[in-house]
Formats: C-alpha cells, structure tokens, sequence
C-alpha cells in the first residue's frame, strides 16, 4: 500500500502543520490543499510572515508578552494605569481581556502554569519577575497597588494563582482573582456540575 | 480602545492564517502564538514549505491531482489498473480513498461540481478532459471499462454525478456511484433524516 497519494513538498507542509495543537493530520491536508487553491502571491506572503515572526517578535522586558517593541505598547501606554498588574498564563490570554475592553491596567504574562505532572514548578514561570517588578515599584510614584490573578480556571491555573497569592501576601498589595461561575447568556441546564458548584459557592449578595 | 494589543507582524500572522477555510480570528490568533513558541527554525521550516509549494507542485496532466511528477505517481504505477477511473471533486477525496484502502484503479479530478449559484457549469470542471482521456484509451490495449462516480453526496455533487452518467451513457462502459447510506458504526438514532431516508430507499437484499 502507498503510504500518501500527496507529492512531497505538500506532504512537508501537511508534516509542519499537524504539529500546531488542535491540528491533526486530516486537517493539516485540509488546510494545505486551501492554500495550494490560493493564488501563489497569497501562500508566499503567509510563508514569509511566518518565517520571518521570530526576528521580530521577543519577549517585553517588563511584562513578557509578545512585542517588537521593547517595553511593549501597553507597558508604555500612558492611558494604562501601571499600578494595576493582571497576571495571566499566556499572551494570548491578553488578547481575550483586550476584546472584553474593561481592563485598563497592565499585564504580566508567566507563561504557562505550575504542573509538577509536566516538570513545570515557580522558576519555569515569570514569578520571580513579578515580584521583582513590584520591589522595584515599592519606593517610587507608582506603586503597584492591585494584582488580578487571571490565572485559568484549571488545576494547574487553580495551583498558580494560589502559589501567587501566597508570594504576594505581605506586601501591602490587593490580591484579587477573577470570578469563576456560569458563562454570560447560559443556560443553568447546561453548566458543567463543577461550575455549577463553584457559581453556588461563589454566590453574590443581590440586596 | 485599542484594537489588537498582538504586534504587527505577529498580526500579519494571524490575518494571513485567518484566511484559511475554517480558521476564524481566534484560532488564527491560537496558531499563531503556538508557532511563536517553537524554535526559530522550525518557524522557518513551516513559512519556507508553504512558501515554495506553488513552485514544486503542479496538476498532473492525466488525471489533474496535485503532482510534483506529470503524470503523477498513481497514473504512472504498474500495479494501479487503468481501466477503472475513480472521478473524484478534489485532490483530498483522494487522500481518503487511499487512507481506505480499497481502490486498485486511477482516479480523475474534477477540481470542484456543478453549481450554478456560484457560477460552476460543467465548463469549469475538468469534464471534458474526463471524455477526451476515456475516447483516448476506446482503440488502445488498455480502454477504460469502469467509471466510478465518487462525488459528494451534496446537492452539487449529485448534479455533477448525474450529468456525468449521462455524458458517459452509450460509451459502452460500466458507471457506478459510491453507496450511500448509514455511516459504519454509527447508531441508527443519531443518523440524519436525509441519510437514513437514502439508507431505506437503497436497502440491499440479505439473502
């Protein structure tokens, strides 16, 4: 039996593709036949982007999110109140509460979450980092005066925010964590019983 | 409000993926941070393949799959019989046909169906190719003496089936459709209405 019916040069890229989660191998044919439909102006130009994505993309040295520039445009934004700092797991996380548009403070990104399961413990993360950053903003005009945990609501998002709120006690600092309950616009019936527990824990006072 | 807080050319990224079917912003925005995560050269690795596929691969000029070789590696295989053609939309029903591993014949694609919303008439499809390669091999050692009409079993694909059958009528060759009907495995109850009306009208006798 033949293994593949696809030529070579697109079996390389269904190859590359299916290793970006949540792509598996039928999808990545999928999606490179789509892109061998495209004019080939098209399939260049995103080729390119991506080559190119790691010479201009580094880590901001305050925050650590994804930036070309270096502090980022939130760090630097002087709309932003840099006393506020909402700590998530992952850039794209402030992609999510950017689109939500309620959050004017600043972030900082640990990338990932404590999972000992997965060899990752504090020193894999941007903890140190964190706190760090906030010594350094203890004797100047602006303190940090709030930290958001917006750390997910999984076991290992669960463990981080817990290790954060233990770092982060005693310094003077509101420690806040972002509310957990029943999804805007969704139905009771069909909450998962965790949330649905949690919501009923977590319950709020209506008058 | 700002209105994307990723750098541009981690947002270059992201619209050029997001053009993909089925790739909306999120997941673009999800895909694109995941690449960002590997190491640089395997960043490179995926851009370049998807930058040079249009250069490497080409339509195989017998049965116009995607092919590096003209004709391609099926057509050209002594084991493959030619006088069974498969007539398939797309290069990617070939994927799954192979993945099948039942067909010992060729294949033809018609790159798409009749469908005259969108414009398609049997002009745009590689239908007269289909007739011109069966007139071909009728005076040859080889003719053909099966036609198997693989097309969608979508409103398009059956237009395109029956006008086939009828292009192919008084060729003094055999035109199958592929069976359609329950799904293996698949529980009656969870069969769609359509399917499971098909399923009754195309019942087989037992013994």
């Amino acid at each position: 039996m033949r293994r593949s019916p696809l030529p070579p040069s697109l079996r390389r890229v269904v190859e590359n593709l299916s290793t970006l989660p949540g792509i598996g191998e039928k999808t990545a044919t999928r999606l490179a036949l789509a892109i061998l439909r495209w004019p080939q102006q098209k399939a260049k130009e995103l080729g390119r982007s991506i080559a190119v994505l790691h010479e201009r993309v580094n880590l901001c040295s305050q925050c650590f999110t994804f930036s070309e520039a270096d502090p980022c445009d939130i760090c630097t934004d002087p709309k932003r109140d840099p006393s506020v700092i909402c700590v998530v797991e992952d850039p794209g996380d402030i992609v999510a509460i950017e689109r939500a548009g309620v959050f004017r403070g600043v972030y900082h990104v640990l990338h990932g979450a404590i999972s000992p399961m997965d060899g990752i413990g504090p020193e894999e993360l941007k903890i140190k980092e964190l706190l760090e950053r906030i010594d350094r903003g203890a004797g100047t005009d602006s303190p940090v005066k709030e930290v958001i945990l917006a750390n997910s609501s999984t076991a290992a998002g669960e463990v981080t925010a817990s290790f954060l709120s233990d770092c982060l006690s005693g310094k003077g600092i509101t420690v806040t964590r972002i509310a957990c309950g029943i999804p805007m616009g969704m139905d009771i019936k069909y909450a998962d019983p965790i949330t649905l527990k949690q919501a009923m824990i977590l319950r709020n006072t209506v008058k």
